[in-house]
């Protein structure tokens, strides 16, 4: 096999045969293909892109290149979520008690945020005690005793995923359908979940900022995941606008425990809900029928609460310790009387970022406390001088840049100009 | 500036300014941007292009990585020719000399050859005691005293062009027009010439397989010379057969002499002759009036000859001295009796490779002696059983593959089956 060779056929619009993609990926594992070379494939792909049997092969190739948990002896069947990450989503909060309190296991091998939008485990972090970091048997230890378990992909996962995505970051050759597909979908593999439902997110606070485009990625890891035996389903869903009323580490964990206590925002319930029911459903399980408890039930009853402290303790977490708290907070008023006809994700996303949720480089800490308080979603009434956000950071130099942020982010109108948009939008099998 | 930005904006489909070339060029050749980043520029631009604006300031910025000679002090015009590259291809050999002697100075760096196509410097050291390395002053001195000079590039010219061709050379970005363009005349702008003719070679044996590539290149270098003040032209040359007679190192050292006592095969010939003309053409010179001699009448009454001889004596060679022989020969026979139909260049190249002439990898020697005689050319006759090819090389075992390579590549039939075809397709300027 010459790799220039796999490089000039991508690159004049061929398909890459089976052998030639398990070839090249293997070599890149071991080092015997250069950064360069991947590189100039990588562009090649990018531009040219691959066909299905092209993908899944892909995918194969990385998944090989690592260790693949198995949770087929757990009592309970897995399921497993994927989100392509937006603002305010903290649905992996409430959702992994939720269905392990209805009766399905879930391994949730998750990342930490870099850029505007946040990740999961940076927000479980805040919570004192809890740990990300567990070896397969502390991980198979929680998920036999609690149902689920989130916690941070080991460094024997996917290793070829690891090392081509660092790249990728470097080379302008990330925003690929068929390479982000294969980077999500050889993890998920990886971690051994028996089926799994995709959260693809769309609109401003998302990468995908198209319809076409999220329903291109989700057909693209549905196939992925059905052709590895994985039952796969993905829901097409709004980020137009934040989730829920917080964003920020700590105030999406508090938010998430005042849903899994029974309350909390209508659209972080509603999809918590969702995508709970198509993961129990995805693994063999019909919510509400059977002794299976129906996740909206799961939520009223206490159980998905009970199954949220249990998780959290079964990783060194303490659930009822209180959570940090930023030092400063600024409140930014509403200027003029109306409903809320536009609240703009990403500006939103930006400005949690600029008070300290997130992360500018891999290697820096994000502060817990800090982030937004939405005081008025779409479709709500506000009152001019009311207050419309409220920013908390650590220090007061970060109000300015994060108002500046959101300068423009919330358009409020009349009552007719606001029209309500469906949460879920589409849902792909 | 960000590479990043830089290598999205081309994939994108984007044209990049001038700043951008500027500091891609210079970061790359100081060691800011990594080879992994420039690959994947180079497949963006293999992919996508570049404008004319973009590869003029693409050139501008390699040349400007380096120093640039200056011959503007010579007493004659500067000219220069440079060729995309061929089987058989010695025609720097007789039109050096041939120029000089019509009035003209030419400032030619060449190179080693690399595949089926032989390397100009690996012709003439063929030539015992002959030097293809001078210092900027030696090769000062020596176009001042004999009107020509033929050396290897220093590795102060064009520096970030020298890296970036071998980082093309292992991720598969070596056959894009701009890339190629630029890279060729980043080169012949920095050694100097105020004249340059373009050979651009067209069919089986050539870079370009076919007219509208071919067409495209010498538009784009035409171009480029055209706007950094250097009289630039083009001639379409055909190479679906090889050039004269002989391939190989000496052989065509040989063949050449033979040419420049006015005798040779009548293609290479009439090629030194026309590209004679345009160089003196392009350097401001009218060959035949105003006291410049026509390179035909060069040719004819020794003053050609005379000049290779003042070139090669001053680079130390000896032009009287018998050249390397191969130690071993083998003999094809016609195996039929007809009219050579078409005979291909690429074939031919290959078995001069294979048997010596040429290297696979650039630290190989070459086998000065090693080469193909060519006893028919298309539209001659020639009679079953005579002498078709004669093979020479060091060492009897490379006799099979080089015939191998030769399998096929002679067509004879009946002569109407012959159409002539011309050497010079077409001109651009």
């Amino acid at each position: 096999m010459d790799v220039i060779e796999i490089i000039r056929a991508k690159r004049d619009g061929g398909e890459l045969t089976p052998d030639q993609i398990d070839w090249v990926i293997g070599a890149y594992t071991r080092g015997e293909v250069a950064e360069e070379q991947m590189s100039a494939l990588a562009m090649a792909i990018f531009l040219n892109g691959m066909n299905r049997a092209e993908v899944s092969r892909w995918t194969e190739a990385m998944l090989a290149s690592g260790e693949r948990l198995d949770f087929t002896d757990l009592s309970r069947p897995t399921t497993d979520k994927h989100s392509t990450g937006g603002v305010g989503d903290k649905i992996t909060l409430p959702l992994t008690p939720t269905v392990a309190a209805c009766g399905a296991a879930v391994p949730q091998l998750s990342g930490r945020g870099l850029g505007h939008t946040g990740g999961t485990l940076d927000k479980l972090e805040s919570i004192p005690g809890w740990r990300a970091s567990l070896t397969t048997e502390e991980m198979r230890g929680v998920i036999t005793d609690t149902g689920g378990v989130i916690c941070a992909a080991g460094a024997g996962l996917a290793p070829a995923d690891r090392r081509l995505y660092a790249l990728r970051d470097v080379t302008g050759t990330v925003e690929s359908i068929p390479l982000i597909s294969a980077s999500i979908m050889s993890k998920k593999l990886a971690e051994g979940t028996g089926a799994l439902v995709l959260d693809v997110k769309v609109g401003s606070g998302a990468f995908m900022k198209d319809l076409d485009s999220a329903r291109d990625l989700a057909r693209t890891m549905v196939d992925i995941g059905n052709d590895h035996g994985v039952r796969t389903v993905a829901l097409l869903t709004d980020m137009e606008s934040p989730l829920g009323r917080r964003v920020g580490n700590a105030l999406e964990v508090a938010e998430a425990v005042e849903v899994l206590s029974g309350g909390g925002p209508a659209d972080v319930v509603e999809l918590t809900v969702a995508l709970a029911r198509e993961m129990l459903t995805a693994a063999g399980l019909t919510p509400g029928e059977d002794g299976v408890k129906d996740p909206a039930e799961a939520l009223r009853d206490g159980s998905a609460l009970e199954s949220w402290k249990n998780l959290i303790r079964a990783q060194g977490g303490d659930p009822d310790a209180p959570l940090p708290e930023a030092a400063e907070s600024r409140v930014v008023l509403a200027p003029t009387s109306g409903v809320v006809t536009r609240l703009d994700a990403y500006q939103v996303g930006l400005a949690a970022w600029r008070l300290g949720a997130g992360r500018a480089r891999k290697e820096d800490a994000v502060s817990f406390g800090a982030g937004v308080t939405l005081h008025a979603k779409p479709g709500e009434r506000i009152t001019a001088g009311e207050p419309l956000f409220t920013l908390h950071a650590d220090e007061t130099e970060r109000f300015d840049r994060a108002a500046e942020a959101l300068e423009g982010a919330c358009d409020i109108g009349a009552e007719d100009e606001w029209t309500p948009a469906p949460l879920v939008i589409d849902r792909l099998a």
